[in-house]
């Protein structure tokens, strides 16, 4: 489609690559959970890949990429689940984990190419005091620019909400696809306009975050007879304001027998709580659990356990590495993600649990929202047709419960209220006016000229 | 009333006092904020002052009172508001605070000897990598046994809560009052019945708190052009799950100017917020700050404020040290505890501050309860008379607020519910049956036999 020998030939100095079973392997992400995104991105591919390994490189890049009107799709971990970094217009897949450095960690805010891996930034951190707010259950591959532009919530999230809550993203450093292409240095609420925006609103060079001070962690598993005590245990954990905690999930009895290492301490038939606690909080954490029926099964060093490539911490249950869990030995499966009201919540979880019980295996997370506690869910739905799944999505929204539909492609559709925060928009006009930035994501906008 | 010699003379070798001016001094707190308790509690005093060095010494007194029928009153800091150390029936007064020594600090749990100042003793924790998740506004005189017997809310509550959350307050080691004296090690839900009791349920000798990690803490003095902004400002910041904080109260504009070394960068009829929020965000309490049209008028560090004599850290202006800053210009006032409705929380401030603006100076604080957050206040009242007082407390109680009357000497009656929670009741009768400790705190209790 483009002529990407004479793109190449401009970028020499630059990593690059052109093998096809390459671009193919990194023009993907884990979308394919999703059988209908399955159908929609088999087979999309970039035409070249480039290895920035400093922002003068991404400027070239963009440079190049933006007089040749060649679209640049930004890949970090590749562990999105939606497609963020599919690149459906071929063009450049810009490659950014070799920008992995700390800058600086200055008053509890860490600056960082936006290529570390969350796990390295974390172990960083803690080695000076500190540790990430939040991560995704891909903690160990995930990127720290992927998490802000196409992630922002997972664990963590029980105490500290998503990185959309004022004070979790702090800035970033930004490339514009611009003619030239501009370095924007973004802080606050300035910030935003790049926040989950999949690389449409330019490229994060750099991303600067709060942290909280590192401690260390227990993971605990608890069985329970029955779902109901498990998740009002959970939810009381949640509102207990004297357990430092950075997790807290729960699985309904089909799911624990799927998770490898784990299963086997799990007794047939439980419910399952998966927690993140601080070790000082155990025995008030073992009083509640007991008071909800609940015994402990297993329990163990986080922080230690994903240091050991041998081992599973527990996060890598929960989130969405539950689905892929089951998708291991099942892949009949897909899943949905929601988010149950603030009110009255195990009643919405069990008003949709119930009836769906043979398709639909429910998987909640404890999560914080604007400063309010409730359960968001993502759980492993039996894959039928589309049609059935939609009919799923439309009995859960009928029960008051928001659905972000993972099996949607652009930023509005996946979004709860299906549309671009704030500014996004016209921040998309400023810095990409001719939309090459990971064209067919932001679905509102329109470049100023179309592109072939 | 006793035979305090022969007591005296049992137990030589203990550090004892008998002065009239000294007994005086250490049978008072500052109940004197309330007209009300000071009529009932002025010329209260014990009869001899016990200042054990160890938990042998206590068991001494304890021992020796017992056999006596003397009545034993536990003093910490002394810096309770309601008369919670103030001997109603003579015998004897057991100051803690020779009994200061920090036991152990092992997986973010600290034990202490009951009499710790909580200056002291978060210094001594902070010096580890860990401080105090709660402290009262009197830190820098109170104890963390008195703190847990009397107090249990203060600064930190926007974020941890009350000590009456699990997993704040871990556990006590306390000498009963039996024949003989036992002690406990109490754990956890157990613990729960020394837990605000006024030492009506035994004598807390040590103490088992759990920590958080240590950081650092801005003071920030935000002016507001009304109370309106200010308190919505509060509130917003409240809810803000990115922003670690510690502290945030709300001033309306009469109580500034009280406020000794901060009134004069405060401008003239300004509402003021002030905040304790960690370094890192600083920047994100700024717009927050702005975008309800703050200004801030003050900052420091808060750390290095509360170890200095000659500075007053702001949380000294907040909770109950906002009606010390009024006492200490004008006699003439007193104050209210108020909690305000999860829904609505500022109209229900707004529905009483406006119509008693005249003689009830509003200042709220934000705190958590069960995991939800809210505004309590101490508002400081224009004091005419008893009825007066009780008809704003009507009318405050009718707008749907929660009183917990600062102007009553029983536990039942200063709580909200006006009764002693859980199992505290049977308990005391377990551990005090002639009800020697602090007799008359604990109202629903009624002694196995009476002490003349």
């Amino acid at each position: 489609m483009h002529d990407i020998a004479a793109l190449a030939a401009e970028l020499a100095g630059i990593e690059l690559a052109t093998d096809r079973a390459l671009l193919r392997q990194k023009s993907r992400d884990f979308y394919w959970y999703s059988p209908i995104l399955k159908r929609q991105l088999d087979g999309k591919a970039a035409e070249l890949i480039a290895r920035p390994k400093d922002e003068a490189e991404v400027l070239r890049v963009l440079t190049a990429c933006h007089a040749r009107r060649v679209p640049v799709t930004v890949r970090g971990g590749g562990t999105g689940n939606y497609g963020q970094c599919v690149p459906l217009a071929g063009g450049v897949l810009l490659d950014m984990t070799a920008m992995a450095a700390p800058v600086a960690l200055m008053d509890g805010i860490v600056e960082v190419e936006a290529g570390a891996k969350m796990i390295d930034l974390d172990l960083w951190c803690r080695e000076r005091g500190w540790e990430l707010k939040l991560w995704p259950s891909t903690k160990r591959t995930a990127t720290i620019g992927g998490f802000v532009a196409g992630g922002g919530a997972g664990v963590g999230g029980i105490t500290h909400g998503t990185m959309r809550e004022r004070g979790n993203f702090w800035g970033a450093r930004v490339a514009t696809m611009q003619d030239p292409p501009r370095v924007l240095d973004l802080e606050g609420q300035a910030a935003n306009p790049v926040n989950r925006t999949y690389g449409t609103t330019g490229v994060l060079t750099r991303i600067k975050v709060p942290l909280t001070p590192a401690q260390d962690w227990r993971d605990v598993a608890i069985a329970f007879d029955d779902f109901v005590p498990a998740s009002r245990f959970a939810l009381e954990l949640a509102f207990c304001d004297g357990i430092p905690k950075k997790m807290c999930g729960v699985f309904d009895s089909q799911l624990p027998p799927f998770f490898k290492g784990l299963a086997d301490a799990v007794p047939q038939g439980a419910s399952l709580a998966l927690v993140m606690v601080a070790p000082a909080a155990l025995g008030a954490l073992r009083e509640l659990a007991a008071e909800h029926g609940g015994r402990i099964v297993a329990e163990q060093d986080a922080v230690a356990a994903e240091r050991d490539p041998e081992t599973t911490p527990f996060y890598e249950y929960c989130w969405n590495h539950t689905t892929l869990q089951v998708l291991k030995k099942d892949r009949g499966v897909t899943y949905l993600q929601c988010r149950f009201p603030f009110e009255d919540t195990l009643k919405a979880v069990e008003a949709v649990r119930i009836p769906f019980r043979d398709e639909v295996w429910m998987h909640t997370e404890c999560v914080r929202f604007g400063g309010r506690t409730t359960m968001s869910a993502l759980p492993v739905v039996r894959w039928t047709t589309q049609e059935r799944l939609y009919e799923i999505i439309s009995a859960f929204e009928a029960a008051g419960i928001g659905i972000a539909n993972p099996h949607v492609l652009t930023i509005e559709e996946g979004s709860n209220y299906r549309r671009v925060p704030g500014n996004q928009l016209g921040f998309k006009r400023m810095t990409d006016p001719l939309g090459l930035l990971n064209p067919g994501k932001m679905r509102d906008f329109s470049p100023l000229e179309t592109t072939a």
